[in-house]
């Protein structure tokens, strides 16, 4: 489907936006150490080449413009631990919400907290497999699921525990979905680098320190279980993100008590094979 | 902000799809009503231009074309008597929900029903007061709020009882979502026309029988509010679309019990001095 390796959309030396495919140096998976990368011509969802044209990566940028960005789909209480620790029971069905287009954004980006969300406490990280859809399709087959998949990147969906569950009536939008709440990068990995998306480390450290540790071996709806099921009667678009999920340790699971972002922390997440940001 | 009346997206006589501004017949406000209208020129968000081309409409399509459809965001429980009827408090703060852009539909779309929604019974309507957002913003306050209103449709919220209650975690999504789900038209008035949204009759036919039939003037959250609340910390976009919440009546709060949508029903849905489709 796809020509690249490693998709990244960045500013160059010269001042300008490019996606490219990243080039790596010796002795790493992690896209974020690449300083150079191939340019790519054309429709990344379409007909695109890589060109044997290197340019200098300056700033990495969220891995798909707003214009091209779609849907951002994220499932809730996906992985078998974290709903443990959400005292809440597996889900019989994948737990779907929405973020808005304008929650996107970049490995290089601050997470904005506005003065609504600055009202209550809970700022709160969660390391996510992201998917990136990579063509149109409508009631997908669970063994045709990862043929949509134009590659995969590392998110964090950051949510407010209050504004999620306390002041949201009960749906979770306000609590997830404020400018900037859904960064992911630091590019795009093909499928053709990662053919088994289940088997991969993920992790959050919080200045420095582990948070989150586990594997997306844990999640209860696979990748290929959750296109096919989100796909029953809606049609799924390129650039159309699925957040699938978090797994153990986000802050509010900290024991004895949860223990939230503040002004200043570092949130560094990361994935086997993808990378860290 | 903008030159239209009643914009219409829609297919003329030479079979090509244009923009117009409806010509209304003498003695109706319902643009359903419209056969003809002046073609617009130019990008709707930005400079456009009412021209004297005179052309037929054959066929009225959603209001947006998808490629301009921003994220639709959604009120739940926003009108006091189906808080009631749905035995929920009135919301302290707007209950959040989105769609995805994919679901949005014209007034000539029959409603899809997937097999999925197909194994559970629970098919409802919601007509709805839809804004669609004509300029960017964030943070917009109550009072300066209207200025962002390209103008005003009358949508319908299609809703399944059982994916959305019982079926989701407690998330809206499943029972919402599905593509076509979101129809509204039959066009977008401008706030020219329709200086004050919070006094117009709203309603839903289920053949030919009045099932709601109430006034903007019971919501919880009126345009203003719910535009200001919303753009907190969030950037709203030209082409974004809120669905401002259903009156009583639904489906759901049919006595002695629920009547559900049945294969072949035809749904109306209409809004003063906007029209019905």
């Amino acid at each position: 489907m796809s020509s690249f390796s490693r998709l990244v959309r960045f500013v160059a030396r010269d001042g300008q936006t490019y996606y490219g495919d990243a080039i790596l140096p010796a002795g790493t998976t992690d896209i974020s150490k690449a300083r150079q990368a191939r340019i790519i011509q054309g429709d990344i969802f379409r007909t695109h080449r890589v060109t044997d044209e290197v340019t200098d990566i300056r700033l990495l940028l969220s891995p798909l413009a707003l214009s091209e960005t779609g849907t951002l789909r994220c499932l809730g209480l996906n992985y078998s631990l974290h709903a443990k620790e959400s005292n809440m029971p597996e889900p019989k069905y994948p737990v779907l919400f929405y973020k808005p287009r304008t929650s996107s954004a970049g490995p290089s980006d601050p997470i904005p907290v506005s003065a609504m969300a600055q009202q209550y406490e809970g700022l709160d990280y969660e390391c996510e497999l992201v998917v990136v859809i990579g063509k149109r399709g409508r009631d997908i087959s669970e063994s045709d699921a990862l043929n949509y998949v134009l590659g995969y990147a590392v998110g964090n969906d950051v949510s407010h525990r209050d504004w999620q569950i306390k002041l949201g009536g009960g749906q979770w939008s306000h609590g997830k979905g404020f400018d900037g709440w859904a960064p992911y990068g630091p590019g795009i990995v093909s499928p053709s680098v990662i053919p088994d998306p289940q088997k991969l480390r993920i992790w959050t450290k919080v200045n420095g320190e582990m948070r989150q540790d586990e594997s997306t071996a844990d999640m209860i709806f696979d990748v290929g279980k959750a296109i096919a099921l989100l796909s029953q009667g809606v049609t799924l678009m390129p650039g159309d993100l699925i957040f699938t999920g978090t797994p153990s340790g986000v802050g509010m699971g900290q024991k004895p008590k949860p223990i939230w972002l503040m002004d200043g922390d570092v949130v560094e997440v990361g994935l086997e094979n993808v990378g860290t940001w």
